[in-house]
């Protein structure tokens, strides 16, 4: 394993910087900055130059912590927003950054935080700015090995997550607290946290993000159970639905489809094999069986330090500003299974998190695929 | 209890949209959605005229569920970014807009999402967008009888998180196994989720924003624990710092006296004050303790659907947009204690959620207030 895979990513990232015409990065979001220097905070700023120099912004409270866990050249600490925004300026001029164009997150910026940014006081007159994001998802697309296994030890926490969330599938129990089960077992099973947990059950298990209520499950009820642990700052992402009781026989049906096309997607991924096709291959599937209008959203996307994150379908409305990815290659990591089969009253899903290996994939989420949650 | 308390506030938002010179809003925030038709959800949008017209879009798989849910004239379903942008221009069509200002959330939109909304096949040509963030900060910033029952609620359920988590302050257990204890008492006790748990101990007590990780606890260690559950659609913010064992007397120096100041300042609440003037004395305590350098961060914001909404301070980077709040007055719901003492090698904070009453204040957060967890 490789203790410091800072300088190497920093030099893969002055060459995709050069290419793409900018003389720096000024990054924001989190999983960016944690990818690039080994710490990513709320609050905090990174500026890295084309030539692979970092500069850092916290809180004047968080410096000393920083120092411990970053990779960096300067670090500023600041007490406030306006100096937050005169320490931009200072490191521009430290670096002697007066022109050219420096690249930002428009995917992830808001219309105040660019402002911010922007402000004349923190960027020099003569520096333009364009949106950095496919350098970003350019970058963290390809996985190292140790990034790999952290994603592992995270799918192995989804699944322990997982395994708690269904034990607890009972009528009477609210989708709350079967989130409460998963969420108690991954961090108890070593996640320092997680991305939002989906519970619904019942006719809500028709809706695109059922986010869990207070609603008590049905005997009969269909409960679709969608986790995100973060270990080590890495992702896995995992879905699965049961059923509390019997499930009708259309409900069988519908699942059983659904797994099937699921599984013949992660079947096909190998390396050169675009993510296009395995969205045809998916959605082929449930189309051939009549559901060409119960499929909803993009069915795969990449897993990282985010849940979801590049390769990401172009043009999604919240993913504005990503190219449409290339060919899968070796040690790239996506989930499949997340367009969902919504059949009007409810729906079904199932989603594993996969890696790409040099003739094939390993899918790395391994609870069981069935209806019954016993 | 009013069963449908939309009408009124549609109405309410007529009168500051016309003050505002808006034609309309376009909203896709979660929360501002939820208060102005009683549905708030990823990846939908709610158009809303400056009569109280409200058009909906969700995903076609949501059209039942927000049916069931939301108080508006019109709904869409749509199938993807395509379809969302179309239906945006269906229902300007519908609602007869060609021309005016439009008001879009500059402290929620990504530039992204910006260029989305103001998208040739979604805006009208001849329609101007400016920040509206404002208008929906007036709107929420006075809670209905029943929204301070629900923050009432969640405050209480935030007391049981706490109590939960406290009990598992131990050495040896890590930050994210504290969390854990929060986050399935506050599940358990009610909440259908909560906002970013936060948990740090020892020498990271001292930064701005701990999330857990899986560091353990030593003795001795300071535990700062901040807890954010959310009870029908309604939050409350509770923060509280603990020994891990016997307490330095500098630890408990800087504790006394950060009580103190935060009990000062929730004494002096009341219809007519400022909250600059609240925020005047609880720094003010500190500063005279000779602390002026230890204080990081504004300590006081609104409460209610999110944990930090209006009243926020004016020009705070992240909320960009805010102008600064006016006096307080009955029935506005703050925390008092978000800024902290941090001293360098450990902090400690003490927060707690106040509903202004036509008097004083109530304060709906009730768990004790000592260093030592029993």
């Amino acid at each position: 394993m490789n203790p410091n895979p800072y300088s190497q990513r920093l030099a893969r990232c002055s060459s995709f910087m050069h290419e793409a015409g900018l003389e720096a990065l000024l990054l924001t979001k989190p999983a960016n900055m944690f990818y690039l220097t080994g710490d990513g905070r709320l609050c905090a700023y990174a500026l890295i130059t084309n030539e692979g120099k970092v500069a850092l912004g916290v809180p004047s409270t968080d410096v000393q912590d920083v120092r411990e866990l970053a990779f960096f050249d300067a670090i500023t600490g600041f007490e406030d927003e306006v100096g937050m925004i005169h320490s931009i300026a200072h490191h521009f001029e430290h670096f002697g950054i007066k022109k050219g164009t420096v690249g930002l997150e428009y995917t992830f910026l808001t219309q105040s935080m660019m402002g911010m940014l922007t402000h004349p006081h923190a960027k020099p007159a003569q520096v333009e700015v364009k949106d950095s994001t496919h350098v970003l998802s350019q970058l963290r697309m390809v996985k190292e090995p140790q990034e790999i296994e952290r994603i592992h030890a995270a799918a192995k926490v989804a699944d322990a997550g997982m395994a708690a969330a269904v034990k607890a599938v009972k009528p009477g129990t609210t989708e709350s607290e079967v989130a409460a089960e998963a969420e108690y077992a991954m961090r108890r099973g070593g996640a320092e946290g997680f991305s939002r947990t989906y519970v619904s059950s019942g006719p809500r298990t028709n809706i695109a993000h059922g986010l869990p209520t207070a609603r008590k499950i049905q005997p009969g009820d269909l409960v679709m159970i969608d986790i995100h642990p973060i270990v080590n700052g890495y992702s896995a992402d995992l879905c699965r639905t049961v059923c509390a009781g019997k499930p009708t026989s259309a409900q069988e049906a519908a699942y059983k489809l659904y797994l099937k096309a699921q599984q013949a997607t992660i079947n096909r991924i190998r390396p050169g094999v675009g993510i296009d096709e395995l969205e045809g291959t998916l959605h082929g599937i449930l189309k051939d069986a009549g559901h060409a209008d119960h499929i909803f959203g993009p069915p795969i996307h990449g897993v990282g330090i985010e849940f979801e994150e590049p390769p990401l379908p172009a043009g999604h409305a919240f993913f504005h500003g990503e190219k449409a990815p290339p060919p899968l290659v070796a040690d790239v990591v996506i989930a499949v299974g997340n367009c969902g089969l919504y059949l009007g009253s409810w729906g079904v899903r199932v989603e594993d998190t996969n890696a790409v290996t040099a003739d094939g994939r390993t899918t790395l989420t391994s609870f069981r695929r069935t209806l019954s949650p016993d």
